[in-house]
């Protein structure tokens, strides 16, 4: 298993990065190149007394920043980090790139530098998302603003090869967001995607699922526009912290509150296990010829080692090959 | 103050709708009138000794039923609970009407029996939510199931006044929903509403709000096409129900957990509170000639009471009044 991995992506890059690639290296053995300034990355290994041995690295000049234009990655960012890692993976010298980086700069380059697989139309940001129970995926959460039936279809067929192949869901249920459950439901787009989903092949469609049930487990694939999908996926997380902030300052109330929280300490781990979107990794970008993981921009090294995880789960269960199958299946009917 | 309640609207009706009449004639001093079959509300007011004194009744033959078409209420339906009491609000017998019954029948209703403000494009369903720190009003939340940008900047004005009028707030910082917060982010309807915002009068238009910052308090008024505000609005309270049930599920693990409840149990029912939806009333129909309330299908008593109390507050700030001024003094522009 060749990893790639981008050192300088996300908030707390390089260290964090780095500490991650080392502890999934020591934990699965994967082999891990990482990609990015080497004098840099070397300064900070040792300065934090990090052992780097048995991992390569791949030097690159520059950083992608967060301000940049998402398409500068293909010309004035050709030698940022992200660019050389995107452009390594599509030569064969490693098996899938993490990059904490840039959302829309990672998309760019997964799809003009990986490149789609034949008959996808729009390769799609998927999300895994924790429910009271068991995770589902959601596609789209972002990569394209606007939408089309076609779109839709296609992100609803990518969900549905994730969860079988890397989750291990047998028959996923597939649900399309919408605003209530009867067919006739939502605006045109979501009325038209209705019927052809429940025409497709190959997929388990549950029919329309409303927001307020997706966290309590109403399907495995949530399939949205990509606009509707980043409110939902952002509204989760405004309102998971918004939870967490309030019941934290409930227990460091007074001196009895901290006691009871002594009493429920597991339970609470517990539960912010269940919500914690870092065990899940990060987000794949699904359609383009070889696997790309967007990870958490915020991510700390247990973030990035969980979304390296994430990676080489795609590449055993060869998601990509299974979505290039399924295509080919659709363009011979 | 004169209001008039739908007896039969909601799961809980006649019964809780009865008891929150009760308890806000008695809280409040209003003179309500129950709308529904006069026989059925004498004899469930008696099985359950309910004092119905100094209540009127308008009596109405029949229930709109959820599974009818909502443009039924006008013909079919047009003695339900729901339709009478409309008429009877539109032909001034009556300041407010309430109905916990089915939305999109009550939004007809309101728009055709009620009918629009002249220069409101669309009736708008508008939904006060909580935050870490005080409410803010989302508008719309599923009237319109498609958006243009003249109904998005009349969703601006009618939160706003709603905002300023009946919750106090002076200067409602007025956000759009959006995927990012440049003015470049989302599709072209919110680039172009965007740009339309900016423009307007009378508004402090504070740009693009993510949905992740709203439940943390990013803007007093939050502006949406319909199918993303309800998107937003069912995610909230899905995610919050997940999480109480996470937490309440933790509590009562075993004897230990069950003592430590009892040292936050105070700070648990802050908690409840704060993310209590019922506190707030219900859903006003924003933009018709007299303030409509739309209240929660599951309303119970309290629920239904607290949206009686926000139909009476719409009356004393004279919310129609006020969008009616607002809409001349656009038309005079």
């Amino acid at each position: 298993m060749r990893l790639l991995a981008d050192a300088f992506g996300g908030d707390n890059a390089p260290l964090e990065i780095l500490k991650g690639c080392a502890a999934a290296q020591k934990a699965y053995g994967y082999e891990i190149t990482l990609v990015g300034d080497t004098q840099k990355i070397k300064a900070c290994a040792e300065q934090e007394g990090l052992d780097l041995s048995g991992m390569k690295i791949l030097h690159a000049d520059g950083v992608f920043s967060m301000e940049e234009q998402p398409t500068a990655l293909l010309k004035a960012g050709r030698d940022s980090s992200m660019a050389v890692g995107l452009r390594a993976l599509a030569e064969g010298r490693g098996d899938a790139f993490v990059s904490a980086g840039s959302t829309g700069a990672l998309l760019v380059g997964a799809t003009f530098l990986v490149k789609r697989i034949r008959g996808v139309k729009r390769p799609a940001l998927g999300a895994v998302m924790p429910t009271a129970d068991k995770p589902f995926i959601l596609v789209d959460t972002g990569a394209n603003a606007e939408g089309s039936v076609p779109m839709l279809c296609c992100f609803a067929k990518l969900g549905d090869i994730y969860m079988r192949r890397v989750l291990g869901v047998e028959s996923p249920r597939v649900g399309l967001a919408n605003i209530g459950t009867e067919a006739s439901k939502g605006d045109t787009l979501r009325q038209e995607t209705y019927r052809a989903l429940s025409e497709m092949e190959g997929i388990r469609f549950i029919g329309n699922v409303e927001a307020r049930d997706i966290p309590l487990g109403a399907a495995d694939v949530v399939v949205a526009d990509g606009f509707t999908g980043n409110i939902l996926l952002k509204t989760y997380e405004g309102v998971a912290k918004m939870m967490a902030g309030k019941i934290k300052a409930m227990f460091k109330k007074n001196p009895l509150t901290m006691l009871s929280y002594l009493g429920v300490k597991s339970g609470m781990a517990d539960f912010r296990r269940t919500l914690d979107y870092k065990q899940y990794g990060g987000a794949p970008i699904l359609g383009v010829q070889k696997p790309v993981i967007k990870a958490h921009g915020s991510s700390d090294a247990y973030a990035f080692q969980s979304a390296l995880r994430q990676a080489a789960m795609c590449v055993e269960a060869d998601v990509p090959e299974k979505i290039r199958e399924a295509m080919q299946h659709d363009a011979a009917q």
